[in-house]
């Protein structure tokens, strides 16, 4: 007997909004499950359905438990699995609904942002053995102390990923409002083109764009364990793109252009440059909850440095209430500036191609663009620049790139 | 170290039908804890929520699966645990909600109507025990496939009572929005008065006073288990009814009349009779699924009787139905009166005293009541007489047994 496919399908809150959504995603799901394939779905809470049940809590605690916040909103993807089942069956579709705990789905012990441990499926896999279709609550497990705990922000998705590397399923589909992963955002780029393959690294690289679309987390996950995802439309039925090893696809020089504008600049002139002081204040930052990404440091004049960094603009207060008090830390002057963006170019092939930067900063020249800061990996290179060149400068180096479709 | 009073506090829906209603709840459990005593919170889904996820359930499937359907409505109930747990952090009381299976509540394999076969309750004695209010998920437990099951129809009391005997609690007390269970039904009989005390088979012969109040089947199990019940309001702080073994209380003659005025007689005249009639008939009108009441079979004359009997007014459709055919059973006639009314009275001590039919007889008597049917136990006396007379005669047997306050 030939192995079926299995494929985990994962549809977000949007995707089952309302019972006539459910019907449709239902139907889709049937047409899959008639052409052979053996179909795990993952599903959020409906449309508003968590919005709802967090504005109950706080009618009656404006801060509650956070065992209790989980009690509660776990049953927003319960109410999802069961509706969705009974929608499967009115297609006359076998089915079954799950929830975390009952998928085998087990967590650590941190409510509302547990982290997955381990996933034991046995009774989603002896359901899949009767060809019925599992329908799994995403975005909770069951915690050491036997309570349901959820998963925190992306915990869907990265409940369709664990679940996928636990079924060793052949792919995870990431089904959404958006159509797949486009080479750049088409409402800049006029010529941006959907992307048929992508790899892990460069998705992860692609946060920007990837964010609206998959959680750096998921990524993460997807590529420990090798999982093949797919993000595609659940409004029509077409392909979307496929982020795998890149060892399975062709490298390409540059995949994509992603602008960020979510970004802020923080300049400390006048930094008492001794050693450690990067250290402690960098430190000091993280722990007041930012996330640095771009940093650079200038050449110490006369035991005086200054240092740049960028962070996510909506952190730009917490980043002004630490930097005053930094043990360790003097330096003569802050300035902020909160109209910068970041223009990255990402690709596997960079890593065996050099010249990417060069050109990336001649094209940025022949524009007129300053660049403030630049950041590099192995297969990105980032510029800091202002906000409202931003968009000039990405359909200018997809044009330079040859992603231009033709 | 003196043992806390233990008691299991059950709150129907409409007692904790929105957020405001939770907090009243949570304010009144708080008193009780504050005053030493060990609490255990049975709830059930907050007002209209099982009505909209069962709406919900219609849009995608007319006739939804058991199972799912179970996994649906259990939901409502989980809302109520989590949003209570918070409302009594609030007011500073450490509690912790448990859904049905983390109670410890296991059922059979009926879905949507499944029996409690056994409660293990472990994590809520553990959590008693460190002197937290522990708040359970009525209506539901684990079957034996580790699915959600709910509990049908008063299903919630069932909880209460179920948990009560599991806990050893010294009581348990069933919140509504009645005061108690009375004399006579005080809109009828305005000297009607609360009883303090009522024995559990009372309350089972009271059954068309108490279903308002108590389902049969929670004081069944109440007396097997000699839980002490309370029924009182949960509007108002102050004592309601006590429900208990008849051994533990003081006899009286009549502790209370009952008009039921849901009732319809059966009359088939000249029945063939021969031997296994009666049981045909029965047995067929039982698996028309119909409760039959007061049985009535006059002396046979010349091989023909005449056999009268009730059933709740709303299933003379399916008797009616099911008389055509009784394979066995045949009759010249039937009749049908849905203007009649059962009026009992009820009191464990007519188990040692003689007398009290011949009062009703002829109370009902000095009224001109004609009596059309006669039907007895140990603890009451039951006549079928016209509807039309009915409250006059509950008024008039009230004041003649002594109930009238004084």
């Amino acid at each position: 007997m030939m192995k079926k496919p299995l494929v985990v399908q994962k549809f977000g809150g949007s995707s089952v909004a309302d019972p006539e959504c459910l019907r449709r995603v239902a139907s889709r799901i049937a047409n899959d499950a008639r052409e052979g394939r053996g179909i795990v779905v993952v599903v959020s809470a409906m449309g508003k359905t968590t919005d709802r049940l967090i504005h109950m809590a706080k009618e009656v605690h404006a801060d509650p438990s956070d065992r209790e916040y989980d009690q509660l909103l776990s049953t927003g993807e319960q109410i999802t699995i069961s509706l969705l089942a009974m929608a499967l069956h009115h297609l006359g579709v076998d089915a079954v609904s799950m929830t975390g705990p009952q998928a085998g789905i087990q967590t650590d012990a941190s409510h509302t942002k547990a982290k997955i441990t381990k996933i034991d499926p046995i009774r989603v896999q002896e359901n899949l053995d009767q060809d019925k279709v599992v329908i799994v609550a995403g975005f909770q497990g069951l915690n050491p102390s036997r309570d349901v705990a959820t998963l925190g922000r992306g915990g869907s998705d990265l409940t369709a990923v664990a679940m996928a590397a636990a079924l060793n399923a052949d792919r995870c589909q990431i089904f959404t409002d958006v159509d797949g992963v486009y080479t750049a955002d088409p409402r800049v780029v006029q010529d941006a083109s959907k992307l048929e393959v992508v790899a892990f690294d460069e998705m992860l690289e692609l946060a920007s764009m990837g964010a609206k679309v998959l959680q750096s987390r998921s990524v993460e996950f997807a590529k420990k364990y090798g999982v093949e995802l797919e993000v595609l439309t659940s409004f029509e039925v077409k392909p979307g793109t496929i982020v795998k090893e890149a060892s399975d696809m062709e490298d390409v020089l540059v995949r994509g252009v992603a602008a960020d504008k979510n970004q802020a600049k923080v300049t400390l002139r006048g930094v008492d440059d001794t050693p450690g002081v990067a250290a402690r204040l960098f430190t000091a930052v993280a722990d007041a909850g930012v996330n640095v990404d771009v940093i650079v440091q200038n050449i110490s004049q006369e035991g005086h440095t200054d240092i740049s960094f960028t962070v996510p603009r909506d952190e730009l207060g917490p980043v002004k209430e630490c930097l005053g008090s930094i043990a360790g830390v003097s330096f003569k002057e802050a300035a902020y500036d909160d109209t910068i963006a970041k223009v990255s170019l990402v690709g596997v092939g960079m890593r065996s191609h050099t010249g990417v930067a060069s050109n990336v900063f001649s094209t940025l020249a022949d524009l007129k663009v300053n660049i403030q800061m630049i950041s590099t990996s192995e297969i990105r290179v980032s510029v800091v620049i202002s906000e409202e060149q931003a968009d000039d400068a990405t359909r200018a180096l997809h044009a330079a790139f040859g992603l231009d479709s033709a």
